[in-house]
């Protein structure tokens, strides 16, 4: 994989150039052209752009796959479906301006299912190509783990940047909900609705976010101490896979002898409950968003989306108010959570990718997403067939450097030798 | 004026018909041209779908009027700038697909200053060309004012509906933050961005409401008794010009006359720290949103634009997450307000609507998008000058419908004889 921390240290002493970097990605993308990473690959944009971006600071000229839900005037933005074919919008999303802003390349649109919801898209798993990279943000995970992209920009509304990055075996983070701004960006349940980042490291999606957010997130080169991590099975998600409590137990121990503090958490009731309203609040605001889409484009919709629209449609709307209601109150005892804790330890998706005909669930990140908090798949772990299985750090709201740093210190503890 | 309740009856009833009500319109477009109220006129297509659109619910066939930075895929989306001259968006905005659903007709997009900000816009108020109609919902509001459109959609980020339906003399509500979906609107500043309608009397705006949303906010025909009114002057805004002040007194004299109960609440240190921290979230947030359009476009964008979103792009993040924190403690302390009243009764704008090189000051209309409460304007008072002058009614978050029955008690104390 491709580490973007150091090769932005590498173009910064001069060992590396941007366009270098881009006959990087290049190569491996014609290795790898058969994983389907990118709606629209835009090499010779990039290899133009290579030498007359800023690179001496920021992202040094990295280059970016942006997922093809978010809008880019140069590129088409078809969304994942035919309705947006050579869809070109008139302005950048804001996330676009800041990545170019910061010294970043964007190498191309990567796939995403249809809307960013649930219907497969042609991208592959690198791992194994009968397996899906997972979704939505299918081509970013898929891109980042082929070593095609350093850095990949994609969303999460159930659990499209967590559930992807464990199944491709890439690091990613899911940051405070808004701490990315949205604008340009495709909405499917805009409460839900929340920019990730990906990359091959922890340390490499922290320098990522910082020179595109500004924010101080970087971890790297410091000693941030050894946080205590709460242990939760999410049990209001159900019961896991053997891969993915295997990779749970081989986080715990890991940390164990790393010297963390680890305990077992007891979430509130207010949590498990929120849990269960997510998919109300994803299929009302989804039949909202695609409304137009849904009254008159309902063909060129695939029939998984569909029955989710038709599901929003039927829901009342004192459902819909109710289940913020029970995010609001899930919200209110968030701090009670972290008082003991640093950060939660958990499922990042349940076991190893599946066959390609889903892609797969994302049963332990929609509480998550819901809270608004900061996540981090962790990567290290592979499953009984060889495919990675990650684990999940989420932090308090607003707390995504502290998330950031215990992330790192458990994939620092999974790399070390047993 | 055009009132949209006593019209859609006359269309249910069959004494009126979708066609007839685009005629009235267009005579009175006819008559006020001048006015400038439309950034595009749909004669036409309004006629022509007044023969097909449904009329035996909902809106009825009553046409409509669309603030210029909602997407409409049939019309140009122009925002109200040389940048976006003959922009064709993919899609309608969600709120254009409910208005459509609820069997409205949509006559034309209604002029908006420059991406909803401050810089003047060619409408004129009705009562007095050289005066502004206010901003940044500037058509939809003359619109009504000058009985061309019975019902006109706007937004608010700062007091971009209560400030120029009070300027224009019309009812106009800004419901609860979300009750309305953004997908498809020009977002200014995200977290305070919501939309709202106008229409002739506050009836008529909950009519129109209840039809759009499919939420129960109809209040005519029914008694809901007597609220309690909690006067305040928002002292955090600053003082009020004598007609602002005047307008107030007189509506609370017409409350006391018609037996409400009026009293003088004190608000919480809280809220007077959120109104000061809305420029830095609306600058802040501005700045993002417009990143786009900065970077490339900045020659065709105005001086008081690009002064907004370089004070924007000044802002230290940490400055906007502090933003951010003030506002979550006012709205924590939200319910303690309206524990002893039903409403607030305060300004809607400082006095009349001043002359064309501004459009007036949102002063009290700041906090109260912040913190995401519906509120009202009451028009029925004139000022020194001849020009209205409303108040406003302030209610608590999700209590949109005690809202405008509060609202439209007011209108009917106002409008008896003393």
């Amino acid at each position: 994989m491709m580490r973007a921390l150091d090769l932005a240290e590498a173009v910064e002493n001069g060992d590396l150039t941007p366009a270098a970097l881009v006959e990087l990605c290049a190569e491996a993308q014609a290795e790898f052209a058969h994983l389907n990473v990118f709606a629209t690959l835009d090499l010779d944009g990039a290899r133009a752009r290579a030498s007359r971006l800023r690179a001496d600071c920021g992202l040094f000229g990295l280059p970016l796959g942006v997922k093809d839900i978010i809008d880019t005037a140069d590129l088409p933005t078809e969304h994942g479906s035919p309705i947006y074919k050579g869809n070109r919008p008139k302005a950048d999303a804001t996330i676009v301006v800041m990545s170019e802003e910061a010294g970043g390349n964007i190498l191309g649109k990567t796939v995403t299912t249809e809307f960013a919801y649930l219907n497969p898209p042609p991208t592959l798993n690198p791992h194994d190509a009968a397996h899906t990279p997972g979704g939505s943000s299918s081509g970013s995970a898929a891109g980042v783990a082929a070593g095609i992209l350093p850095l990949a920009l994609g969303t999460q509304t159930g659990g499209s940047v967590i559930r992807p990055a464990s199944f491709c075996g890439v690091a990613a983070m899911k940051p405070s909900y808004r701490l990315l701004p949205m604008t340009g960006v495709k909405p499917f349940a805009p409460l839900l609705d929340t920019l990730g980042l990906f990359g091959a490291r922890v340390v490499d999606v922290a320098f990522g976010l910082e020179a595109i957010s500004g924010r101080p997130l970087r971890i790297d080169g410091q000693d941030f101490g050894t946080p205590t991590f709460g242990v939760t099975r999410l049990e209001c998600a159900g019961e896991a896979d053997p891969e993915a409590e295997a990779a749970l137990r081989s986080a715990v121990r890991a940390l164990e002898r790393a010297g963390a503090h680890v305990v077992d958490v007891t979430l509130p009731a207010e949590w498990a409950e929120a849990h269960h309203r997510h998919i109300v609040i994803n299929n009302y605001e989804g039949a909202q968003s695609l409304a137009y889409e849904y009254w008159h484009r309902r063909a060129d919709l695939s029939p998984i989306l569909v029955k989710c629209l038709e599901a929003g449609r039927a829901i009342p709307i004192d459902d819909y108010d109710d289940a913020r209601g029970a995010a609001n109150r899930a919200r209110r005892v968030m701090h009670s959570v972290f008082k003991p804790v640093d950060v939660l330890l958990t499922y990042s998706a349940n076991g190893e990718a599946p066959l390609r005909e889903t892609t797969g669930d994302p049963r332990y990140n929609k509480l998550v997403t819901l809270l608004g908090l900061p996540a981090v798949n962790v990567p290290g772990y592979s499953g009984a067939k060889g495919l990675p299985v990650g684990v999940q750090i989420v932090g308090n709201f607003g707390d995504d450097h502290r998330t950031l740093a215990a992330a790192a210190f458990l994939e620092r503890a999974l790399a070390r030798p047993t």
